[in-house]
């Protein structure tokens, strides 16, 4: 048996300093939990493992579900795009096509047009709104899709963090105006602290993009940013005010109640699940593996038989029956090659929040032990109380596992009042926090001298509401500042 | 408004002859129903809409269910294959080839190899397995993804029958020995019949089919066969022993309990979402239109309130979330423009099962209305056992459904002593039932005169075990029949 899968066997000791080796920490978390394998033969390309797609699939899940009940219909939109209307959008154009792969043959005949695999669907989908949407009763006309897109990157890859497919959701919609879609942007805001904060647990920053770092086509572009602990930031999703730029170019337009024609005003967020997913094994993980947020976990529970026969199994079933029928995921480790001890360091290097022992002990007094991934306290209690135990535990695990990512996101971030305290917060991992003279166009001077001395980026504007004082000036050029921008590295 | 919305709307009433009209009848369904959309700028490829994508969602839920408890571990797998990955088996890659998109470049530089959109993705994931199966105790090792695939169809397209991107499932194992292989192709079958016959209430037969007609690379094919009113065929899910032949071109070896180094026998399975979505709205939609199952109608209950009022509507959103909790899906018609029997025919016409109709009478008198879409019929009870009747006329409506079907389905296969007879059968829409020399090379020239004289192929091999008399001839060569072979038309 090669070394990689022995590493990834029981008996092996996950222990990497996460905080003080976080490259090598991630680089083998991946491979040891069997998330991802970086082998296939296309470069950049992933094969995801069942460990990672069961917790992608509840991603999915979670994510699906919040865009439904605020009114987003599913769609399942091509996956190729034909270049004449990929070419529409003149700024889209230019920020995309170096990174499109292109079809160009179907069988040994070339095609009658190049057909680009979507790195990201407006040119899509905008032409079927221009279909779709007649009327203001029409509107906002709002949707999504669960998709994989593509972008030959010419940056390293990286797997989840950085791959040239990836596996996301995209919600488009068309509103009225501006005011509406401004609202679907604070609305697609605030799904993402529902769902990625609440549910993922994972801390971020929302920011008002730079108007230099836009998405292309955008107006303004609304990003949220999640700290890794080698201080370099990881933008999450982000959601777009596309304004009327596509509406022009795809032609979609209304009647108004007055009968008059107006351009839709378009809207558009993109959560990467398979990115996320990076961020949620990253921010939980500690030094013995991975820690998964409970709702999703690939299995919550797993039982372990200290003693692996007839009896103790059948117990084991009975409690797998009675959770699951409570929608509660468990596995039973009934390997009998391996010590309890052994089992024991492999399901918490894999991350699982619970887990049950059973032993000769716990079976006679009709008693169970519960060991929690996160305290790495056991406790023990009557077997008849365990689906209400877990239930208890589970929220109680996961106000914990959210608490300690937030509390250590704060400390992560530095108010700087100068260049050296600026340089002194990135050197320590930190984001830096400053006043700053603009995100607009007159702010990109400053921005390029951050960039060129400190090799870091201007991320924008806390969404928060921060005002700078008026005393607050520019770190770089001393003016008076317009904003308090943040300041962090980034891959 | 263009004509193509109006149609869709209320007001206007479905009326088609289904058995009289076919093509007439699913071209219109899929457009008014709004399942899809046919005007999207690359030939073959479909938009997928939110009726019929919900339907689809619970689709893939139900049969990723029976996949997982059966030991199947979700992946994901690049979209993209090397060209000489996809090249290493021979019959595959002459099966494959004429039908497969080439992506030849990236931004404005050619790749360094040419990459397959993968059309099936046996020749990425074998690779895989090469690296992930060492040993007997790996086996039988047994994987699924969940993936749109890619064919550049010669043959006309339709919408969900055939189109140049579809979304299936696919499956694929390894096994120690034929053995074990012929276990997981039973296995498969058993699958289909829980998932798509007793969940999507769909009747068929599965056959093992000719040597001549099998899946490229494969050593047998199994594959079920659903007839439509137009008397020809579509094959749903197929299952393959692939023998040696990839784990030969890949390399999939393990180490027996021996220590001998020896080839794993590989199978796969395809269930193809998107097109068994086309035999549920084709085998249960009616003359008014089309008839969800239960279980993956994209939404089971439509309350349609006779006045639209605010008492009515509070009391509509009351019974909602009381059924909500139930995880029965409702919605409710809020629209003030239309009259109730507008509404009625409206979704009828969308195929939900129950329609509960909310009055002024109904209020006062705390009862309610239920209106079944199959057997038409309504009946009256008291508000409170809302749940208890839905969920148990759900179960009469769904076996009255799969009723229907199976009936219709067992007439319309005949059987054929000679030529004449199989002619009638088929030109009567029926499948033909008959003596038949060999499915094994020697039957080949029999089913050419039969593909000639009949524009029909023959299916194969019923796998219910029936086996011929031996005074049963072949209704072509006239030669002893080994088997009872059946014919029909196809797309």
């Amino acid at each position: 048996m090669g070394k990689k899968k022995a590493d990834s066997e029981k008996g092996h000791v996950f222990n990497i300093d996460k905080e003080q080796n976080f490259s090598k920490w991630f680089t083998e978390i991946v491979n040891v939990a069997e998330l991802a394998d970086i082998r296939y033969d296309v470069k950049g390309f992933l094969v995801f493992r069942p460990w990672s797609v069961l917790a992608m699939e509840k991603m999915y899940y979670h994510f699906e579900k919040a865009l439904q009940r605020k009114g987003h219909n599913p769609h399942f939109f091509p996956t190729v795009i034909p270049e004449e209307n990929f070419e529409l959008e003149k700024d889209h154009v230019e920020g995309f096509t170096p990174e499109v792969f292109w079809v160009t043959h179907g069988g040994d005949k070339p095609l009658e047009k190049k057909l680009a695999l979507r790195p990201t669907s407006e040119t899509a989908i905008h032409k079927m709104f221009s279909l779709w949407i007649r009327s203001y009763k029409d509107l906002s006309y709002k949707t999504y899709q669960r998709a994989n897109v593509f972008r030959c990157e010419t940056k390293a890859t990286r797997p989840f963090l950085r791959s040239r497919e990836f596996h996301w959701i995209e919600a488009h919609a068309a509103h009225k105006n501006e005011e509406e879609a401004k609202k679907q942007v604070n609305e697609d805001m605030e799904t993402t602290h529902e769902v990625m904060h609440d549910i993922f647990g994972l801390p971020f920053v929302f920011f008002e993009r730079p108007q230099w770092d836009k998405f292309p086509g955008a107006k303004s572009t609304f990003a949220a940013d999640v700290l890794n602990p080698d201080g370099k930031v990881i933008q999450q999703p982000s959601t777009h005010l596309l304004g009327e730029n596509f509406s022009k170019a795809f032609n979609v337009t209304y009647e108004d109640e007055k009968g008059e024609k107006k351009y839709a005003h378009l809207t558009c967020y993109g959560p990467a699940i398979s990115r996320i997913f990076a961020s949620v094994i990253i921010t939980h993980g500690d030094n013995k593996g991975l820690r998964f947020p409970w709702k999703i976990a690939p299995k919550q529970i797993v039982i372990t038989p200290i003693k692996v026969d007839g009896k103790t199994l059948e117990k084991a079933k009975e409690l797998k029956v009675r959770l699951e029928k409570e929608n509660i995921s468990v596995i039973i480790d009934k390997d009998k090659d391996s010590r309890p001890g052994e089992k024991f360091y492999y399901w918490e290097m894999k991350g699982v929040p619970l887990r049950v022992e059973l032993g000769p002990k716990e079976l006679e007094e009709g008693k169970i032990t519960i060991y929690r991934r996160d305290t790495e306290e056991k406790e023990e209690f009557r077997e008849k109380e365990i689906v209400r135990k877990v239930k208890e535990i589970a929220k109680e695990y996961d106000k914990n596992l959210i608490k300690e990512a937030d509390n250590l996101f704060e400390e992560r971030i530095k108010t700087a009042k100068n260049k050296e305290d600026i340089k002194t917060a990135l050197d320590t991992g930190k984001i830096a926090r400053c006043g700053f003279c603009s995100i607009n166009k007159e702010g990109e001077k400053c921005a390029e001298v951050i960039e060129k001395e400190m090799k870091a980026t201007v991320r924008g504007k806390n969404l928060k509401g921060e005002k700078p004082e008026k005393t607050d000036k520019c770190v770089i050029c001393n003016k008076p500042s317009k904003e308090i921008a943040y300041i962090a590295k980034e891959y």
